[in-house]
């Protein structure tokens, strides 16, 4: 993160602390949250709070992992734009994705029940995930990555208010962090820096997460093809069960030496 | 939370654990996470990720908080039905109530910009909120309110998942809890379990929370006209700036006696 997007992501006021007995007003950092619409092809599909610093690979990562794109080459322009005291992040995408959104928004518009429960709407919930090539995992790769992951969250560091996602090779050295007021958009951050390289192997490495592992962040390891999630607190059942069908390794509670696996044991190696 | 609670909000699985050098399998906790449609008057609104527990409670919280309902009044029915590996939370408001929602669902799907950002949308994301009356806190009754916190949290204790919102007097007791994996869903709970009791009072006493305080979460805390928030982990810029506009104390890093105040300073007491 460089200091321009730091600048983008963080700002300065005056509180009022009580610390080990002391008390008294002093200065602090805010991690900045704005909301953020990601508008495709000219209409407007979701908006989240996010923290406005690498914005592009937010709109690419989540477009990717929200199934909106089949392939990297599916978007072909994003541009970023202040809209009052919001962010539109504008993407065009082919006519074929165009052409599933429209239909995705047409089911979720309709009477016969939610855009995500019951059976047909379920399969909106659940994307297809790609077959996951089973990767083993050392003990030792973990820790090394998680150590580094802590040393390079410049905006936690600042705040304490950000999640941060980073995709560590095999061998645990880390090559990407990602940072966000939102743990999903902290990922969806990483993940549109890395697809969108040309050389980038998602079997060379695995994701890591400061945060409790959730159903969403699975499915958008697994959509990118990555077959490893470490998180450093706990995941849900849904997370697990999810990992399970995917053929992901899901680990929770990574800690220094410490680990918990909960699907695909057999690939953690000592 | 009763047994049947804490049945339906975890499940429990078996694990392969590394813990202080010592390595093999043991069985573990997961909190439960489910898909969950929230149905006003036969039209689904939104789908939520939460914990499959206290449901009625965050089918009104949301109602409510999201500037659904005016007043708890206008919910006439809530129900909990079960589709596919989903749930549904149907609610019946009163016909003012679905014409707004109407209104609101006509305004997202249009083309003319988003949901959220820009001049006319950005009115929908910051709902108006009530006049709050400003209330004094002691910090002996925050630090007490949230030693009762950490142990009033049943299914974070199994599942170290979960988030809980608190409500607790101003002289620091703790009076109703509500947990879910998601921190604005134990918010929801928290907030439709109070709003509902005929003789619930929004003056007497303060919401804490065991997450970090983001822009929803104060703006469902002042909505329920509460004008205290504190925050166990740290806020965002854009939650600082809704609770100073809104009149409402928003305090963060509140551990032991250690607490940061970040907006009406003035109303901290000894």
């Amino acid at each position: 993160m460089n200091a321009a997007d730091l600048l983008a992501g963080a700002c300065r006021v005056e509180v009022l602390a009580a610390q080990q007995g002391l008390r008294g007003p002093r200065p602090d950092w805010l991690a900045e949250e704005r909301p953020v619409a990601l508008v495709a092809n000219g209409v407007s599909q979701a908006v989240m709070l996010a923290t406005p610093a690498q914005l592009e690979d937010f709109a690419r990562g989540f477009a990717f992992t929200e199934g909106w794109l089949e392939r990297p080459a599916d978007l072909r322009s994003v541009e970023a734009v202040a809209v009052g005291d919001g962010l539109e992040l504008r993407i065009e995408v082919s006519a074929a994705c165009e052409w599933r959104l429209k239909e995705r928004r047409r089911l979720m518009a309709g009477r016969t029940g939610c855009g995500l429960c019951g059976a047909e709407s379920l399969a909106q919930v659940r994307l297809p995930l790609p077959p996951l090539a089973a990767q083993p995992l050392s003990a030792g790769a973990l820790e090394r990555a998680l150590a580094q992951l802590r040393e390079s969250q410049p905006l936690q560091h600042l705040t304490g208010a950000t999640h941060a996602a980073g995709w560590a090779s095999r061998a645990g050295e880390l090559l990407a962090v990602r940072e966000d007021v939102g743990r999903h958009n902290a990922l969806d951050k990483l993940l549109g820096h890395l697809l969108w390289q040309r050389d980038f192997d998602p079997r060379a490495g695995f994701v890591c997460v400061t945060s409790r592992a959730s159903f969403e962040l699975v499915q958008k390891t697994a959509r990118a093809g990555i077959a490893t999630l470490a998180a450093v607190s706990a995941p849900t059942q849904l997370a697990v069960q999810t990992a399970d069908a995917a053929g992901l390794l899901l680990i929770g509670f990574a800690r220094g030496a410490d680990w918990v696996a909960y699907t695909h044991t057999d690939r953690m190696l000592a």
